[in-house]
């Protein structure tokens, strides 16, 4: 009972009152029920794995996005993590695949540019008309943009490849008025005929 | 003494207990400073006016920016209040001049086309190269800005005339997964070339 506790502390956000309450809720509940969990959490291990084209976790090589037939292998949409590709999905206005970089440069962490995924972007830059950008605007953020902005132009220099990025600028509803100096510099840099 | 705590109560956030507090200060301080505070606000009504120019509110007309002669008078500004001026102004890269429209569209207040402060900037538009609407991303500012490209672009059709808006996005330092849909949209849609 108690190694089961130690395990479950371990969980994000679960200190030892909620492990204590998960583990008798286990104890208590179906066998099945406990088997099931148990081999749910085997079998994760077991089958996730990365997508070999774009670096997403996966079940199956190569990924759904990269596997689909109706989205566009032209146009790359690349992102920190793999939960940020949901913050693109849900736009439900993209249509291109997507590429994982599973971090951010950040020599403070000790995660330069050999720690960041992008020798399998690099290797199909041919194959492709545009890529995005779509890291956040932190420090971290801003710094891989640049270094992969600079090394996508070097490596494409033999054929047209566009390299953009997502709009820093005021959130949607938010108002000017309390918009900080950098975001309404960005704003205003970033403006768009209409 | 009551007629000052109820006029002093009409400012904002001021209650009946700050305003006694307000009222008793006064009463304390040297006549001399009572003095200077009834004329400052005396002299506020009797003195600030709105510039013929650009509406911005003001003690000498034309205002500081439209009779600047460091500025460019060929670019404008669109903003709703005079303190989102101090908002542009803030990020130290914006050279043009101003135009304050004193509201933005919402009619379930009342605040139609007419009641916006478009007239002296339509009569103007052929001394300009550019109009850069930085309405905030609200409902009332999208309203407004839609309504102002069209007008402008009507009253313009003879010169050529740029009407931009301000970017929106993902604000400087902001992380991508926690962005709203309609944001994360915006920030794609609004992706530049780097």
């Amino acid at each position: 009972m108690s190694r089961l506790i130690d395990e479950l502390r371990k969980l994000p956000g679960v200190g030892a009152k909620t492990a204590q309450r998960f583990a008798f809720y286990i104890l208590r509940s179906p066998e099945c029920d406990a088997e099931a969990l148990s081999n749910a959490i085997r079998a994760l291990k077991a089958q996730l794995r990365l997508c070999s084209v774009c670096n997403n976790v996966t079940d199956v090589d190569p990924c759904i996005y990269c596997s689909s037939p109706t989205r566009s292998h032209r146009t790359v949409c690349v992102v920190s993590e793999p939960t940020d590709i949901a913050a693109v999905e849900k736009t439900r206005s993209y249509n291109g695949v997507f590429h994982v970089l599973h971090g951010t440069l950040s020599p403070l962490n000790g995660i330069g540019p050999d720690q960041l995924r992008t020798s399998n972007l690099l290797n199909r830059l041919s194959d492709l008309d545009e890529i995005i950008l779509a890291l956040s605007p932190t420090v971290e953020g801003e710094a891989t943009s640049h270094y992969l902005a600079t090394e996508l132009h070097h490596a494409s220099a033999d054929h047209p490849l566009r390299v953009t990025r997502i709009a820093t600028g005021i959130p949607a509803g938010a108002d000017i008025e309390y918009a900080d100096e950098v975001t309404m510099s960005r704003a205003m840099d970033g403006r768009r005929e209409v």
